[in-house]
């Protein structure tokens, strides 16, 4: 069996900034402070979330060095060291393993549509520098290519690739993958709807920036699951399903924003080019938030 | 709450024809007594596996009626009444209700894709030629027309329209359903490879060739979910997984036609323009039914 | 070299319906005498534009027969003789032989989706029934079913499968066809908005419901072409893609109907469940009309 | 009238790199001399041909410098300076004009898709930062965002966004662009197989990296729809077309690589993740070059 040191909640924190700009680690270490003390089961920097593409080299070094400090080993880590080249890609993944990180995440970011044979070798190249665990991260949508199934499982051949997130929203992947790599496949949802969907297949955890703002209705979903109380999972499912379709629809980054200030925590400029929530789609996070009780009325 | 007289197994014979090409009503009486004899919960005769489109007014008639008959009202009916013009399909619901049908399926066949008006009207004018429950049935990849949520709650408030078959294959479809009509919609999952994520999501049936070859399968997954048991039902699933792809991937006709071969049932020739599987594809579908041990290796 | 025996505009005429629902056979000579007299090169009834399948196999001949002898042999014509089974399309094929037809057209309608192998054997059945010419027609967006350029040059192997109508709108399947099958390939461009496009990459002739409004538009187009006039061509091209654009998007009967109606013809009701363009879109026709010197402002 | 300084053959070359990885500068220079002296009309560096996104600011900066100073003013440059971040756009953009450049080219690059408030933001503010003429590019296949038609109309209303490079390949976009921005709208073809569709829908220029193997046909194309030749523009296009395909469909980096190889100039390895062809995609290649006469038999 590989080393897939994650499960539960996989809990990806924004990357704050100050108003000139630069990354807020203050607020940074607070935000990851909060979840780790609401129960999440993992803490991911720079995914997505912590927009991580978006950031310098420096700044993705210092984000790393904070938030694993912070977590201070009371829950696994997983760092995005994702680039564009290979290169980069080794540099960031070396440093996140000083720095103690538990696992990397790795989403092969296109420009080019990249082959299968530059896939399998990037993943290669990377896996060879490192003795850490990796997950591989497939996000179309953000990423720029869709790795099948097929893809996916002939990385999983190199030894310490050991986890996927899987974030197409087709829980059919999450099938063809178990069939492929069999049913000890440590699997990852990263598509927020499909919390409850992917768990039934098998998913070991949900990567959420969710617990930012609900972290409690996120890990008694997973408990739930964890104690086969179908029908409790359900109604709690159905229950933050619009808070999770909101933050998908209109963004991470921005929505979690959003929310946070919302609920009274002062966040800095989106670095550009994102632009904040508008006002309509705030009122309506502010009405989504106020039916799950986060805000009074 | 609305009349919704269908739950768990939902069994779509095909039609079966003689070599002369007219329908082999003798075998279509056997095929559906076996599968209600083995336990299914619900009988669908005209659905796409039973090649409703490939058929005349007559041998439709001549199906509803002799599987109405042969059911014998054991477990309930619901018949495929859908043409493309709005008054045959009148026609096929007005026959199928004195024929005795529990209810009938109504997929809006397109040529022109359909505006949301033309489809509420068209559901609209056969409710109100009958009195029996209908449901919806949307599918894109055969019926032409892809029918968003919002669309289906609002065909939903036509009295007499009061369940849902989705076949899209996207469980978010079905999330989507339940936030607009409410939990208490009685909604059936029409993709096979969707049947645990979906019963898990709520639908109340499973719409399913498969009891041609799994019946006992199909059912022991309704059941498991209904007893709550998810690591069973889990591992029914997985265990049925690549019969459902394969039924799926080759078209319901021809796929199920090959297994009724393969089983030792002689099935007549396919109508045209469809033509049997090829050989490559049948010993495919033998390795997997001796997996499944409905075939010894 | 094959016999296509079609170029230029080739007319497709509505079929329209008497308040009671019956097919006005009346209109349809009118509508017919019409085109003929505009100038077009050809015209194709019983196809998209004509309802083909929501008409009973009566009307269709009744359809066939009164066009063709309205016709008189003026110009060619093309007549629609689709159907879902094989049996029903040798059926209506050799009807429109026996009723003087030109040449045939056939789109391989789905519901199932058929194999490489189902449309070769679909087209050779009927092809081997007739002795005219017939025209192969792709339109995914109606048919069901996209027919790649490697599977219509193998449908053209057949000796008098001898034109192709391409609908898809997208110029590379044209040249795509072009390489495989020979420069001398007969296409045709069944998509009004690649008018232009699909002539500069080699099309034989248009496929259009347009000439019901525009005819003397459409001709020049076809004559500015033929002369190499390209600054005049475009011209004329952007100069007509308004409605062009408005027809293909809002349905070519209701559109054409509409149209109609705005030009002092009296088109009866379309057949359910099709349903008139509403107020605001029939307005934003008339002002496309108006632009074309069609209407008076 | 805007400024619009490009027409013709844009020719983009790629970034070569020396066996130890770092940018090959004299070989830039030599396929840039080629380019120009084989007649090209402009000279693009830093396009997707140049794996902009794979270069370090200081690559990236020198690859500027060396083009426009090789380039000479002899034809216009245009540099592609786009970033994922608004930050990082202007700085090259700044650099590009100190440095000489033309005018620059910006694809808004996307992690996370940008709302159409973001996208026109992210060039204001470019376009605030200096006074060369902007081309917008818009390329889903890479970039990750589709820019709609009426977003781009928006980006034009920018006093130096003076042009639009669009590479989604559907000659409907341009026609859509044309009724939004007006006949006189700038717009550049950069979807190789559709260089002809392209030109007779009003394009003024093609972006193509086929001149580093084909700049004479592509130049004679030009030529051809300049004088109104039409048939001899589809000969000239067909001709060419299967190269045109062949290096779309491999990525150009990697194609243009393999011909110039082919062609005996010895360029260095491709970038990592990148890979170069494999040996049956270097066949093909090598077949297509001979039909073309650019390579013996």
């Amino acid at each position: 069996m590989k080393n897939a040191p994650l499960r539960g909640i996989v809990s990806y924190p924004i990357t704050p900034f100050l108003e000139d700009g630069r990354v807020n680690l203050e607020l940074l270490r607070e935000l990851v402070e909060r979840q780790v003390k609401a129960g999440v089961h993992a803490i991911a920097p720079l995914g997505s979330t912590g927009v991580l593409p978006y950031l310098t080299d420096e700044e993705r070094e210092a984000v790393t060095e904070t938030t694993v400090k912070q977590v201070a080993g009371r829950v696994p880590t997983l760092v995005g060291v994702s680039s564009l080249t290979t290169e980069r890609t080794v540099h960031h993944a070396r440093f996140a393993e000083r720095a103690g990180a538990t696992a990397v995440m790795i989403i092969p970011m296109s420009y080019w549509k990249l082959t299968d044979a530059e896939i399998v070798r990037h993943f290669d190249t990377v896996a060879k520098a490192i003795s850490l665990p990796i997950a591989l991260y497939n996000n179309p949508a953000t990423g720029g290519i869709d790795l099948s199934p097929e893809v996916i499982s002939k990385v999983l051949e190199i030894p310490n690739v050991t986890m996927v997130k899987e974030s197409t929203g087709d829980v059919n992947r999450m099938h063809r993958l178990v069939q492929l790599a069999g049913e000890s496949v440590a699997f990852y949802n990263g598509s927020n709807p499909l919390a409850l969907a992917a768990f039934v297949a098998g998913a070991r955890g949900w990567c959420t920036a969710a617990p930012h703002l609900i972290p409690k209705l996120n890990v008694h979903l997973y408990e739930a699951i964890e104690r086969k109380e179908l029908d409790l999972a359900r109604a709690l499912f159905y229950r933050q399903l619009p808070l999770l379709q909101f933050i998908v629809k209109h963004g991470l980054p921005r929505a979690i924003s959003a929310g946070l200030e919302l609920t009274g925590t002062r966040v800095g400029p989106l670095r550009a080019p994102l632009l904040p929530l508008e006002a309509p789609q705030v009122e309506e996070l502010r009405r989504i938030l106020v039916t799950l009780e986060v805000l009074r009325a």
